[in-house]
This record gives C-alpha cells, structure tokens and sequence, in this order.
C-alpha cells in the first residue's frame, strides 16, 4: 500500500527547507501558513475565496468542534472536509490548548482534563483517547496529540506538565486506529533549553509522522522563542515535518522558517482583520485611521489579493465606519494572501539559495506594530 | 451621439414582458431583481460574489452615503462604480424614502425636508436640487426623483403628498446636468386608484426614460398593492422600464411581472439571510430549527447557488448556532440566487409563452411565510 503521507524536503539552505508534505487530501508545499477555521470555518471568509488565496491546509480546532456541533454529528455528515466544505488538506489541533486557555475551572490529572464549558458551562473532560477519538471522528488529514500548555515560566510545573504530555503523547499512538490520519507529536518544555532538548528527544523517540512544537507565543519574549525552536529543531528529525504550534507574525514566520519550521498557524490575520488592521509586508495599517479616508490606493499596491486589486483604503474604511461584514471579509482575505504569500515567497527563496538576503530585506523593510504611512 | 439608455421590449405576454434595458454599465435583461447595497455594499456580499449569483442591477441608497462617507468623497474616488467595485449598472434611490422611514424628527416644506441623521443626530436637508447633486456625485447609472412616501391610507394627506412630490419631479427635471444618468420619475398616491391614476399620467407626461411606483409595501394589503400597480401600468408608456420600488417576495415579484413591472429591488433576502431565513421556490426555511442539525441536504437540491452545491443545512445552522459571520454570506448568495434565478425563469416564461402556467405552477408548490420541512 502507498504510503498516505511523506515529506520530500527539495532544497536546503542552513536549516531552512522547501519541502512538499504529501496528504490524503492533496500536497501541502512547505513552509506554509494554515489558516484557522476554529468552528469548521475561516471567520467570514468562504472556501472558494480560501482557494482563490492559494491556502492549501487549514486547521480546525477539536475543543470547539467537540463542543459544538459534537465529533459524532460532523461525522455523520461525512466528515469534516464534507462538513465544511473543504477538500483539501485539514489539520485538527487535540483541543489541550483551548481547555487550557479558554476554560476558567478545569482540574487536570494523570488521565485528562475536566473543565467546564466556555460556551453553556457544561462540566465535560477530554483524555487523550477521547482526544483522538474525537480527532477521528472529525476526519483531518492531520491529528494532534494531546498536551499540557503550562504557563512557560514555572518551572517545576512546566517539567511536570511535559513529562504528563510525553505520557500522553504515547497514550495518543495507542489509542490511534485510522490509517488515513498522521498523528503529529508535540514538544513542551516552556523556556527552559534543557527541558526543550529533553521533550524533543523523547518526542521524536515515539516516531511520529511530523512533530510539533507547542507552548510558545504564550508570553515569552522573541528571544527565548527563537532559542526554543532552535533547541528543539536541532533534535526533531530532518525528515519530518515540523510544526510550530499558534505562531502568525511574518517576522515569527520568516524566523522560525529560517530555523527549520515548516508549518505554522494562527489565528492573527483573521483576528487582526475583524479589528481594522492590514498585514502587510511594511508593518500593520490600522484602516480606522483618518488618514485613510480619502485614499484611493490599495492597502498594498503590490499586492495581488482580490482586494487590493478592486478595492481602496477609503472604501475598506468607509466598509469598518459603516459597520459592514464586508469589512472583516475583505481584510481577512488580504491579510491571509499575506502571509501565504510570504510563505511562497520564502519557499522559493531558499529554492533559490538566497533565503538569507530575503530574509534580510523584508525584515529591513518592515516596521514593527502599527503604522500609518502610505506604503 | 448614441443614446446611453434604450429599452426593449423583447417578448410579451399579456402585460407582462421580457426586456433589455442598455446602460452605460452595461445591459439589464427584465425582468430583473436588484440586490441592494445600502451602503455601497450589498451586505456580507463580495462584488464577485454578487457577479457569480448573476446580478446586474444593483441599488445603493443616496440617504445613507449621503450622510457617510458623503457624496463628495465618493465622487473624488472615481464615484461609487468604483468606489464599491461594481463596475456593472447601479441605481441610486432619492433619499426620500429613507427620510421619511429611518429619521424620527423631520420637517417637510415645500422646498424639501430637514431631518436629523440617523447616525449622529446632525441637522441635514435634503431638497430635490440637493438629491440631484448628490446622485450625480455619486455616479449611477439610474437616479430617482426626490419624493414624498406618505402614510398610504390618509386621503388628504396622501393628496397633498403627491402634488408636491410632482413639483419636487420637475425640479428633479430642471436639476439634473448629466447626460449619462438616467433620472427616473416616481408614481405616488397612496392605495387611492384615482390619485394612482393621476399621480401616474402628470409623471408619464414628464417623459422620464423610466417610471417608478413608490410608496407601497408600506403596509397596505396585497391586494390593494396588486390593484395599484394595475392602475399605474395602465397609464405609463409601455417603451419605458417600470421599477416597482422596495418590492421582494417572490409571491410579489411574480405577480408585479404579470402586471407589467420590470425592475424590483428589495433588502428582504439580505435581511433574511441574516435572520437564518432561507428563501427557497417552495417557501421559506428557518436553518435555526433543530430539524436541520443533522440534514446533509442542501437548503434546495434544485439550487445551482454555491451555497446549496457545497454546504449542508447541518453546516449552515451550525454556523448560525455558532454566530459566524459566514452563515450571513453564504444564506445572502442562496437568497439572492433564489430571486434572481426566479426572475430569470420568469422572463424566459415569458419569451416562451407560458408565463401563466409557469406563475401558476410556482404559486401552487408555494407556501406563504417560514416552513421546516423537507422540500
């Protein structure tokens, strides 16, 4: 039988790397930006417009989809790229993360989580079995294992919590049964190098088909994140896809991919879209400004998303003053082409051998947080 | 110089007909509904969107950019074609309806009104010159005459309402400069057949290119709205479009058609569609009945809209259920299609000969207001 997924890495340059991840659904090219569909849909953007933005793989999230509509109503639908639309490659995450960061009461022991609802205050408990059941169920090309984000500091809390997560870790490969689904793993270990080497070692022992690396961008500085990757991809294998768990700044993306990142996500573009604000490969463009309000340039003149080609800033603010939906579709279009588009254009960087000056110039171009200069 | 604006009549079928009507922006096959796009945005609707669904005419209100961005802007970034995207024909209302429907202190005069914005509370006037100026700014291809819509059952009223909306008609006349807008002429009178009647000659004898009724479905009955259109249509030229103005259930457009009418516009299928309502050929649907919470069927297996061919009444409450923004966008296409494809087979019924059956056969498999089961 064909192998259901493999990673062909096709150009290197130091640990950065072109690669082609192979799926049930479709080819992922790498280094790649997934978008958040967190309840089975990307904020106000359909699929046809995702398809139109190039995305290929899209993430899902379990603890919102096991809350509502429930793994076992998606499944009856056939399935979550049936249920929503989406034939294309789909990653779920195990739901650890939300519960640890959406849920204001949980207690979590040696077997699972128990928490309380965000949505009606229902006490409910996920495991790992329940986990990958639910994961199942939800059918993506791409299942996580479930794990503990511990706050990243504590670091007594933090080891306990990652050799819980290694536990689990095994507990998810045993209790897996689909053969159409890759079970990534995930590395913990907050900020503490030795504990990062430790979990990336024990992770990569289990011999997932990809690995993760979780629990960063929850308040570290960018220092220590780019420490962490570094750590951690110096022990993950070269031949499998490597994740980098809730990451979506370009400066983030562009880092990470320099040391050996592959995949990313997160929920930045779509979210800064719905509060006004355009990623661009200058820095971010709060459209509220007034200085916007007679403006007939695109966000971005070299930008090639099906907004900036039809629409102004003036219009985009004229769309947020008025309060139209509109406004949150066509930004969240623009800034997802963004960092797809990046992601493209590193990914022939390296091809190319020239990722390093690429990385150099865009970074030397683009201004960190908000600005409101014509681009 | 060719003439911007032409209509022909194609085929007839009693008083219904099947028209083209040439615009600047291209041609306008009737008869025709006209998605609506307040605020130079049909709502939750991309421009490419609305151009899949087969839209032609679209409707913006003058009241509404008016007051935000204002007139001005939209014209110094190359007027509301390209302001919104929407680079086919656009017709901008009056003003006048929204004056007397959405402001709560106004005060008519025989010059014009003056109201307080609905946004901020400001003083505004609008007068006939005013309402001309404005929709020249704003760039359609077809501009309505400022009227007066009264309360349609106070006689006297209604009488005084009409013969100023008449006067307010031939300065709307003298006003306009612009050779490549067509100004429309607006029938008023009430459910009085005998003002309709003479409401309908004084603007016929204007000899605008093309003739609007207002001032219905404002709360009068069905079969007086009914009655009234049969009055006006008696008496306007037959050479020249009739728009049935703020008109659309399909119960109402098919039964407008048969009496003549050409073009209709409405915000009804928007609005529903972000009430969870689905307009369908057999009634209406509401999607937050838990009846559909595990349908794999589509809102109508007989829809060719993008809604119905990939998404599940099940995916489209749950993302209702779930508040996300993407049930009003994919609910607006459907609703949207269902009118546009009704008018599109009504006027191939009438090219055809069969309007009557076609009426007919769609009223009988029709139920009046919301329904859940199983078409």
């Amino acid at each position: 039988m064909m192998q259901p997924f493999s990673f062909e890495v096709v150009a290197r340059q130091g640990s950065a790397r072109a690669g082609i991840f192979h799926t049930p659904h479709g080819d992922v090219l790498t280094p790649v930006f997934a978008p958040v569909g967190t309840q089975a849909t990307v904020k106000a953007v359909t699929p046809a417009q995702l398809e139109e933005i190039g995305a290929s793989l899209v993430l899902a999230n379990t603890y919102h989809l096991f809350l509502r509509p429930g793994a076992d109503q998606v499944a009856e639908l056939g399935g979550l790229h049936t249920f929503m639309g989406w034939e294309h490659p789909i990653l779920t995450d195990s739901g650890g993360f939300q519960v640890f960061s959406l849920t204001g009461i949980r207690k979590v022991d040696e077997d699972g989580v128990t928490f309380k609802s965000h949505i009606d205050g229902s006490v409910q408990r996920l495991t790992p079995e329940v986990s990958i059941a639910v994961q199942e169920k939800l059918g993506a090309d791409v299942i996580m294992a479930f794990d503990e984000c511990a706050p990243p500091y504590e670091r007594a809390y933090v080891e306990k919590a990652m050799e819980r997560t290694h536990r689990w870790a095994e507990r998810c490969l045993r209790a897996k049964t689909r053969q159409d689904q890759a079970l990534f793993g995930i590395v913990q270990g907050g900020v503490f190098p030795d504990l990062r080497r430790y979990s990336a070692e024990y992770i990569a022992s289990l011999g997932f088909p990809g690995n993760a690396i979780g629990g960063l961008s929850v308040g570290e500085t960018k220092a220590e994140m780019y420490a962490m990757i570094e750590e951690v991809n110096a022990v993950l294998p070269e031949d499998k896809p490597r994740y980098l768990m809730g990451v979506g700044t370009p400066e983030d993306l562009l880092n990470g991919v320099e040391r050996g990142i592959d995949i990313f996500d997160c929920v930045l573009p779509t979210r800064l879209a719905r509060h006004q604000s355009a990623m661009t490969f200058a820095g971010r463009l709060n459209l509220m400004n007034a200085s916007h309000a007679r403006s007939s340039q695109p966000i971005d003149l070299n930008c090639t998303c099906y907004t900036c080609r039809h629409f102004s800033r003036a219009y985009l603010r004229h769309l947020i003053v008025a309060r139209e939906m509109l406004a949150a579709t066509l930004l969240s279009i623009h800034n997802l082409h963004t960092l797809l588009q990046l992601m493209r254009l590193a990914r022939q960087a390296i091809m190319d051998g020239c990722y390093v000056e690429f990385c150099a110039k865009f970074l030397s171009g683009y201004q960190l947080g908000d600005f409101t200069e014509a681009i």
